[in-house]
Protein backbone atom coordinates (compact mmCIF):
# COMPACT_ATOMS: atom_id res chain seq x y z
CA UNK A 1 0.00 0.00 0.00
CA UNK A 2 2.38 2.80 -1.10
CA UNK A 3 -0.69 5.59 0.09
CA UNK A 4 0.03 4.84 3.89
CA UNK A 5 2.97 3.42 5.83
CA UNK A 6 1.21 3.95 8.68
CA UNK A 7 -1.70 1.15 7.39
CA UNK A 8 1.57 -1.11 6.05
CA UNK A 9 2.80 -1.04 9.33
CA UNK A 10 -0.82 -1.93 10.96
CA UNK A 11 -1.11 -4.29 8.51
CA UNK A 12 2.61 -6.29 8.91
CA UNK A 13 1.64 -6.36 12.93
CA UNK A 14 -1.55 -7.43 12.90
CA UNK A 15 0.41 -10.71 10.85
CA UNK A 16 1.70 -11.72 14.50
CA UNK A 17 -1.71 -12.95 15.80
CA UNK A 18 -2.48 -16.76 15.15
CA UNK A 19 -4.47 -17.51 12.40
CA UNK A 20 -4.04 -13.85 10.81
CA UNK A 21 -2.97 -13.95 6.74
CA UNK A 22 -2.03 -10.38 4.98
CA UNK A 23 -5.46 -10.25 3.88
CA UNK A 24 -7.61 -11.29 7.28
CA UNK A 25 -5.06 -8.14 8.15
CA UNK A 26 -6.18 -6.09 5.75
CA UNK A 27 -9.62 -6.73 6.59
CA UNK A 28 -9.14 -5.76 10.11
CA UNK A 29 -6.98 -3.06 9.58
CA UNK A 30 -9.81 -0.97 7.36
CA UNK A 31 -12.06 -2.44 9.82
CA UNK A 32 -11.06 -1.04 12.36
CA UNK A 33 -10.00 2.47 10.66
CA UNK A 34 -13.51 2.59 9.05
CA UNK A 35 -15.55 1.79 11.99
CA UNK A 36 -13.65 0.70 15.23
CA UNK A 37 -11.15 3.44 15.93
CA UNK A 38 -12.14 3.50 19.37
CA UNK A 39 -11.67 -0.09 19.64
CA UNK A 40 -8.38 0.47 18.24
CA UNK A 41 -7.09 2.42 20.61
CA UNK A 42 -8.62 0.28 23.46
CA UNK A 43 -7.29 -2.51 21.82
CA UNK A 44 -3.57 -1.02 21.49
CA UNK A 45 -3.70 0.04 25.48
CA UNK A 46 -5.35 -3.04 26.40
CA UNK A 47 -1.91 -4.65 24.48
CA UNK A 48 0.51 -2.46 25.98
CA UNK A 49 -0.31 -3.11 29.41
CA UNK A 50 -0.96 -7.14 29.23
CA UNK A 51 2.83 -7.14 27.36
CA UNK A 52 4.16 -5.22 30.30
CA UNK A 53 2.40 -5.99 32.91
CA UNK A 54 1.42 -9.88 32.87
CA UNK A 55 3.90 -11.98 34.34
CA UNK A 56 4.12 -15.41 35.73
CA UNK A 57 2.90 -16.53 39.10
CA UNK A 58 6.21 -16.93 41.54
CA UNK A 59 3.54 -19.66 43.19
CA UNK A 60 1.95 -21.64 40.19
CA UNK A 61 3.53 -20.48 37.24
CA UNK A 62 -0.01 -18.96 35.76
CA UNK A 63 -0.28 -15.92 34.02
CA UNK A 64 -0.95 -13.31 36.77
CA UNK A 65 -0.74 -9.39 37.19
CA UNK A 66 1.22 -9.27 40.62
CA UNK A 67 4.02 -11.97 42.13
CA UNK A 68 0.57 -14.40 43.44
CA UNK A 69 -2.18 -15.03 40.90
CA UNK A 70 -5.90 -14.23 41.75
CA UNK A 71 -6.38 -18.12 42.11
CA UNK A 72 -3.40 -18.96 44.35
CA UNK A 73 -4.78 -15.83 46.93
CA UNK A 74 -7.51 -17.40 47.83
CA UNK A 75 -6.86 -19.96 50.92
CA UNK A 76 -9.72 -21.99 49.91
CA UNK A 77 -7.99 -23.34 46.80
CA UNK A 78 -4.91 -24.56 49.37
CA UNK A 79 -7.56 -27.68 50.09
CA UNK A 80 -4.43 -30.45 49.13
CA UNK A 81 -5.21 -30.81 45.79
CA UNK A 82 -3.03 -30.01 43.18
CA UNK A 83 -3.75 -30.36 39.33
CA UNK A 84 -0.72 -30.04 37.04
CA UNK A 85 -1.47 -28.43 33.29
CA UNK A 86 0.55 -28.07 30.40
CA UNK A 87 -0.76 -23.95 29.79
CA UNK A 88 -2.76 -21.04 30.48
CA UNK A 89 -5.50 -22.06 28.03
CA UNK A 90 -5.60 -26.30 29.97
CA UNK A 91 -6.09 -24.06 33.19
CA UNK A 92 -8.43 -22.01 32.08
CA UNK A 93 -10.54 -24.43 30.53
CA UNK A 94 -10.61 -26.42 33.77
CA UNK A 95 -11.74 -23.16 35.48
CA UNK A 96 -14.51 -22.84 33.35
CA UNK A 97 -15.96 -26.56 33.71
CA UNK A 98 -16.55 -25.48 37.07
CA UNK A 99 -16.18 -28.14 39.07
CA UNK A 100 -12.93 -28.03 40.47
CA UNK A 101 -12.07 -26.54 43.52
CA UNK A 102 -8.36 -27.35 44.32
CA UNK A 103 -5.20 -25.46 43.19
CA UNK A 104 -3.04 -25.74 39.89
CA UNK A 105 0.51 -25.82 38.58
CA UNK A 106 1.13 -24.49 35.10
CA UNK A 107 4.55 -25.96 33.80
CA UNK A 108 3.89 -23.42 30.76
CA UNK A 109 4.97 -26.27 28.10
CA UNK A 110 6.19 -30.47 28.67
CA UNK A 111 9.59 -32.29 28.26
CA UNK A 112 11.08 -32.39 25.08
CA UNK A 113 14.44 -33.42 25.35
CA UNK A 114 15.02 -32.63 21.55
CA UNK A 115 13.74 -29.17 21.94
CA UNK A 116 16.14 -28.29 25.12
CA UNK A 117 13.55 -28.46 27.48
CA UNK A 118 13.95 -30.46 30.07
CA UNK A 119 12.39 -30.88 33.75
CA UNK A 120 14.56 -27.22 34.92
CA UNK A 121 12.70 -25.31 31.80
CA UNK A 122 9.02 -26.29 32.68
CA UNK A 123 9.92 -25.57 36.43
CA UNK A 124 9.64 -29.22 37.72
CA UNK A 125 11.80 -28.61 40.96
CA UNK A 126 9.39 -25.48 42.04
CA UNK A 127 6.43 -27.97 41.94
CA UNK A 128 7.93 -30.66 43.90
CA UNK A 129 8.83 -28.43 46.90
CA UNK A 130 5.51 -26.79 46.58
CA UNK A 131 4.27 -30.32 46.75
CA UNK A 132 6.40 -31.39 50.24
CA UNK A 133 5.96 -27.98 51.41
CA UNK A 134 2.38 -27.52 51.10
CA UNK A 135 1.19 -30.88 52.33
CA UNK A 136 -0.72 -31.87 49.22
CA UNK A 137 -2.12 -35.15 49.32
CA UNK A 138 -3.78 -35.60 45.98
CA UNK A 139 -1.55 -34.19 42.57
CA UNK A 140 -3.96 -34.32 39.13
CA UNK A 141 -1.64 -34.78 36.12
CA UNK A 142 -3.72 -33.08 33.92
CA UNK A 143 -0.85 -33.00 30.65
CA UNK A 144 -2.49 -33.82 27.46
CA UNK A 145 -2.73 -37.24 26.16
CA UNK A 146 0.25 -36.68 23.91
CA UNK A 147 3.33 -38.88 23.70
CA UNK A 148 5.06 -35.46 26.06
CA UNK A 149 1.98 -34.92 28.05
CA UNK A 150 2.53 -38.59 29.13
CA UNK A 151 5.84 -38.29 29.29
CA UNK A 152 5.76 -35.71 31.70
CA UNK A 153 2.97 -36.93 33.41
CA UNK A 154 4.96 -40.15 34.10
CA UNK A 155 8.53 -38.26 35.06
CA UNK A 156 6.56 -36.32 37.81
CA UNK A 157 5.30 -39.47 39.11
CA UNK A 158 8.37 -41.12 39.35
CA UNK A 159 10.08 -38.17 40.96
CA UNK A 160 7.55 -38.43 44.00
CA UNK A 161 7.26 -42.22 43.87
CA UNK A 162 8.74 -42.57 47.45
CA UNK A 163 6.02 -39.42 48.64
CA UNK A 164 2.58 -41.15 50.09
CA UNK A 165 0.72 -38.88 48.18
CA UNK A 166 -2.59 -39.86 45.81
CA UNK A 167 -1.18 -39.61 42.27
CA UNK A 168 -4.00 -39.47 39.60
CA UNK A 169 -4.23 -38.84 35.87
CA UNK A 170 -7.80 -37.38 33.96
CA UNK A 171 -9.99 -40.39 32.75
CA UNK A 172 -9.65 -41.41 29.12
CA UNK A 173 -13.04 -42.55 27.30
CA UNK A 174 -16.18 -41.14 25.22
CA UNK A 175 -16.68 -37.21 25.08
CA UNK A 176 -20.07 -36.33 26.62
CA UNK A 177 -22.23 -35.94 23.55
CA UNK A 178 -20.19 -37.92 21.02
CA UNK A 179 -20.93 -40.99 19.40
CA UNK A 180 -19.09 -43.67 19.16
CA UNK A 181 -19.30 -44.22 15.19
CA UNK A 182 -16.87 -41.45 15.41
CA UNK A 183 -14.60 -41.94 18.29
CA UNK A 184 -11.07 -43.01 17.22
CA UNK A 185 -9.62 -46.79 18.61
CA UNK A 186 -7.44 -45.83 21.14
CA UNK A 187 -10.33 -43.17 23.43
CA UNK A 188 -13.10 -46.47 22.77
CA UNK A 189 -10.26 -49.06 24.34
CA UNK A 190 -9.73 -46.99 26.91
CA UNK A 191 -13.32 -46.37 27.41
CA UNK A 192 -13.84 -50.02 27.36
CA UNK A 193 -10.77 -50.45 30.25
CA UNK A 194 -12.29 -47.89 32.37
CA UNK A 195 -16.13 -48.49 32.31
CA UNK A 196 -17.69 -48.96 35.60
CA UNK A 197 -20.84 -50.50 37.17
CA UNK A 198 -24.00 -48.56 36.42
CA UNK A 199 -24.64 -48.48 40.14
CA UNK A 200 -21.67 -46.07 40.82
CA UNK B 1 -10.84 -15.27 34.21
CA UNK B 2 -10.34 -14.29 37.40
CA UNK B 3 -6.30 -14.71 37.18
CA UNK B 4 -5.52 -11.77 35.82
CA UNK B 5 -7.50 -8.92 34.60
CA UNK B 6 -5.21 -7.56 32.52
CA UNK B 7 -5.07 -10.35 30.52
CA UNK B 8 -9.23 -10.27 30.55
CA UNK B 9 -8.88 -7.12 29.05
CA UNK B 10 -6.73 -8.16 26.07
CA UNK B 11 -9.21 -10.77 25.83
CA UNK B 12 -12.48 -8.17 25.54
CA UNK B 13 -10.53 -5.54 23.31
CA UNK B 14 -9.12 -8.16 20.71
CA UNK B 15 -12.60 -9.01 20.09
CA UNK B 16 -13.30 -5.54 18.28
CA UNK B 17 -11.40 -7.14 15.74
CA UNK B 18 -13.86 -8.88 12.76
CA UNK B 19 -14.73 -12.49 12.84
CA UNK B 20 -12.70 -12.28 16.44
CA UNK B 21 -15.18 -14.71 19.18
CA UNK B 22 -14.41 -15.14 22.73
CA UNK B 23 -12.31 -18.56 22.11
CA UNK B 24 -10.60 -17.01 18.93
CA UNK B 25 -9.62 -14.14 21.47
CA UNK B 26 -8.09 -16.04 24.25
CA UNK B 27 -6.34 -18.04 22.05
CA UNK B 28 -4.92 -15.17 20.14
CA UNK B 29 -3.67 -13.09 24.19
CA UNK B 30 -2.22 -16.78 25.49
CA UNK B 31 -0.40 -16.90 21.96
CA UNK B 32 1.03 -13.09 22.46
CA UNK B 33 1.68 -13.73 25.91
CA UNK B 34 3.76 -17.15 25.47
CA UNK B 35 5.68 -16.85 22.48
CA UNK B 36 4.83 -13.74 20.82
CA UNK B 37 5.20 -10.27 23.22
CA UNK B 38 7.59 -8.16 21.33
CA UNK B 39 5.02 -8.95 18.18
CA UNK B 40 2.05 -7.89 20.58
CA UNK B 41 4.06 -4.53 21.95
CA UNK B 42 5.14 -3.54 18.43
CA UNK B 43 1.35 -4.56 17.47
CA UNK B 44 0.42 -2.26 20.39
CA UNK B 45 2.28 0.90 18.76
CA UNK B 46 1.53 0.50 15.19
CA UNK B 47 -2.61 0.50 16.57
CA UNK B 48 -1.83 3.35 18.73
CA UNK B 49 -0.13 5.29 15.79
CA UNK B 50 -2.50 4.23 13.12
CA UNK B 51 -5.74 5.00 14.81
CA UNK B 52 -4.12 8.72 15.47
CA UNK B 53 -2.50 9.04 12.95
CA UNK B 54 -4.23 7.81 9.95
CA UNK B 55 -6.52 10.24 8.20
CA UNK B 56 -8.69 11.31 4.92
CA UNK B 57 -6.71 12.20 2.00
CA UNK B 58 -8.07 15.80 1.12
CA UNK B 59 -7.97 15.33 -2.58
CA UNK B 60 -9.79 11.56 -2.77
CA UNK B 61 -10.91 10.48 0.76
CA UNK B 62 -8.73 7.47 0.98
CA UNK B 63 -6.57 7.01 3.83
CA UNK B 64 -3.68 8.98 4.02
CA UNK B 65 -0.78 9.64 6.46
CA UNK B 66 -1.34 13.50 5.41
CA UNK B 67 -3.40 15.85 3.68
CA UNK B 68 -2.48 14.28 0.14
CA UNK B 69 -2.13 10.74 0.15
CA UNK B 70 0.54 8.72 -1.96
CA UNK B 71 -1.52 8.24 -5.00
CA UNK B 72 -2.78 12.01 -5.17
CA UNK B 73 0.73 13.50 -4.75
CA UNK B 74 2.14 11.91 -8.05
CA UNK B 75 1.54 14.07 -11.16
CA UNK B 76 1.35 11.44 -13.43
CA UNK B 77 -1.33 9.93 -11.46
CA UNK B 78 -3.66 13.23 -12.59
CA UNK B 79 -3.67 11.87 -16.20
CA UNK B 80 -7.57 12.16 -16.90
CA UNK B 81 -8.77 9.68 -15.63
CA UNK B 82 -10.76 8.94 -12.42
CA UNK B 83 -11.77 5.58 -11.12
CA UNK B 84 -14.06 6.15 -8.15
CA UNK B 85 -14.79 3.13 -5.58
CA UNK B 86 -16.62 2.54 -2.28
CA UNK B 87 -13.97 1.56 -0.03
CA UNK B 88 -10.36 1.59 0.15
CA UNK B 89 -9.87 -2.21 0.16
CA UNK B 90 -11.90 -1.96 -3.40
CA UNK B 91 -8.92 0.84 -4.74
CA UNK B 92 -6.35 -1.57 -2.68
CA UNK B 93 -7.56 -4.79 -5.21
CA UNK B 94 -7.14 -2.17 -8.40
CA UNK B 95 -3.89 -1.05 -7.13
CA UNK B 96 -2.62 -4.59 -6.57
CA UNK B 97 -4.03 -6.05 -9.93
CA UNK B 98 -1.47 -3.08 -11.10
CA UNK B 99 -2.97 -2.04 -14.54
CA UNK B 100 -4.49 1.04 -13.66
CA UNK B 101 -2.34 4.49 -13.67
CA UNK B 102 -5.48 6.98 -13.29
CA UNK B 103 -6.00 8.70 -10.34
CA UNK B 104 -8.95 7.40 -7.39
CA UNK B 105 -12.01 9.30 -5.61
CA UNK B 106 -13.02 7.02 -2.98
CA UNK B 107 -16.88 7.26 -1.68
CA UNK B 108 -16.15 5.29 1.63
CA UNK B 109 -19.53 3.99 1.52
CA UNK B 110 -22.63 4.24 -1.28
CA UNK B 111 -25.80 6.13 -1.33
CA UNK B 112 -27.89 4.45 1.47
CA UNK B 113 -30.86 7.21 1.82
CA UNK B 114 -32.61 4.43 4.59
CA UNK B 115 -29.24 4.81 6.50
CA UNK B 116 -29.02 8.51 6.26
CA UNK B 117 -26.33 8.04 3.82
CA UNK B 118 -26.94 10.54 1.19
CA UNK B 119 -24.60 12.07 -1.48
CA UNK B 120 -23.25 15.12 1.12
CA UNK B 121 -21.99 11.99 3.50
CA UNK B 122 -20.17 10.31 0.75
CA UNK B 123 -18.57 13.92 -0.74
CA UNK B 124 -20.33 13.36 -4.19
CA UNK B 125 -19.58 17.55 -4.18
CA UNK B 126 -16.00 17.06 -3.51
CA UNK B 127 -15.98 14.54 -6.52
CA UNK B 128 -18.25 16.89 -9.49
CA UNK B 129 -15.63 20.10 -8.25
CA UNK B 130 -12.56 17.69 -8.52
CA UNK B 131 -13.81 16.20 -12.18
CA UNK B 132 -14.54 20.10 -13.28
CA UNK B 133 -11.58 21.70 -11.86
CA UNK B 134 -8.59 18.71 -13.11
CA UNK B 135 -10.22 18.14 -16.57
CA UNK B 136 -11.00 14.74 -15.98
CA UNK B 137 -11.93 13.09 -19.69
CA UNK B 138 -12.73 9.59 -18.25
CA UNK B 139 -14.94 9.01 -14.90
CA UNK B 140 -15.06 5.09 -14.14
CA UNK B 141 -17.54 4.11 -11.55
CA UNK B 142 -16.65 1.21 -9.95
CA UNK B 143 -18.97 0.99 -7.55
CA UNK B 144 -19.93 -2.44 -6.44
CA UNK B 145 -22.26 -4.13 -8.58
CA UNK B 146 -24.84 -4.18 -6.07
CA UNK B 147 -28.35 -2.38 -5.46
CA UNK B 148 -27.06 0.75 -3.75
CA UNK B 149 -23.92 0.36 -5.46
CA UNK B 150 -25.81 0.76 -8.77
CA UNK B 151 -28.04 3.58 -7.54
CA UNK B 152 -24.80 5.67 -6.56
CA UNK B 153 -22.89 4.87 -9.83
CA UNK B 154 -26.04 6.21 -11.59
CA UNK B 155 -26.50 9.09 -9.79
CA UNK B 156 -23.10 10.16 -10.23
CA UNK B 157 -23.24 9.57 -13.81
CA UNK B 158 -27.33 11.61 -13.77
CA UNK B 159 -25.14 15.03 -12.22
CA UNK B 160 -22.49 14.69 -14.67
CA UNK B 161 -24.90 14.35 -17.55
CA UNK B 162 -24.76 18.14 -18.53
CA UNK B 163 -20.52 17.23 -19.27
CA UNK B 164 -18.64 16.07 -22.25
CA UNK B 165 -16.94 13.80 -20.44
CA UNK B 166 -17.05 9.50 -20.88
CA UNK B 167 -18.46 7.90 -17.88
CA UNK B 168 -17.77 4.24 -18.10
CA UNK B 169 -18.81 1.02 -15.89
CA UNK B 170 -16.29 -2.06 -15.24
CA UNK B 171 -17.24 -4.79 -17.38
CA UNK B 172 -19.24 -7.31 -15.97
CA UNK B 173 -18.65 -11.42 -17.30
CA UNK B 174 -17.28 -14.53 -16.03
CA UNK B 175 -14.08 -14.85 -13.52
CA UNK B 176 -10.87 -15.21 -15.07
CA UNK B 177 -10.27 -19.13 -14.32
CA UNK B 178 -13.85 -19.41 -13.47
CA UNK B 179 -16.55 -22.39 -14.41
CA UNK B 180 -19.49 -21.73 -16.43
CA UNK B 181 -21.93 -24.34 -14.28
CA UNK B 182 -20.88 -22.13 -11.19
CA UNK B 183 -21.57 -19.18 -12.52
CA UNK B 184 -24.83 -17.36 -11.63
CA UNK B 185 -27.23 -16.65 -14.18
CA UNK B 186 -27.57 -12.74 -14.09
CA UNK B 187 -23.35 -13.05 -14.77
CA UNK B 188 -23.66 -15.14 -17.49
CA UNK B 189 -26.75 -12.93 -19.04
CA UNK B 190 -24.21 -9.78 -18.85
CA UNK B 191 -21.48 -11.70 -20.38
CA UNK B 192 -23.37 -12.89 -23.22
CA UNK B 193 -24.66 -9.37 -23.72
CA UNK B 194 -21.00 -7.79 -23.63
CA UNK B 195 -19.45 -10.55 -26.17
CA UNK B 196 -17.14 -9.66 -28.11
CA UNK B 197 -15.71 -10.72 -31.65
CA UNK B 198 -12.79 -13.16 -31.02
CA UNK B 199 -10.33 -10.75 -32.97
CA UNK B 200 -11.02 -7.77 -30.71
Amino acid sequence: MAFSPLLDELVESLRCLPGVGQKTAQRMAFHLLERGRSGGTRLSQALSNAMDGVRRCDNCQNFADSEICGICVKPERRNGTLCVVESPSDLLAIEQAGDYRGGYFVLMGHLSPIDGIGPEEIGIERLLSRVKSEGVSELILATNPTVEGEATAHYIADRLADREILITRLAHGIPVGGELGYVDGFTLTHAFRGRKPLTD
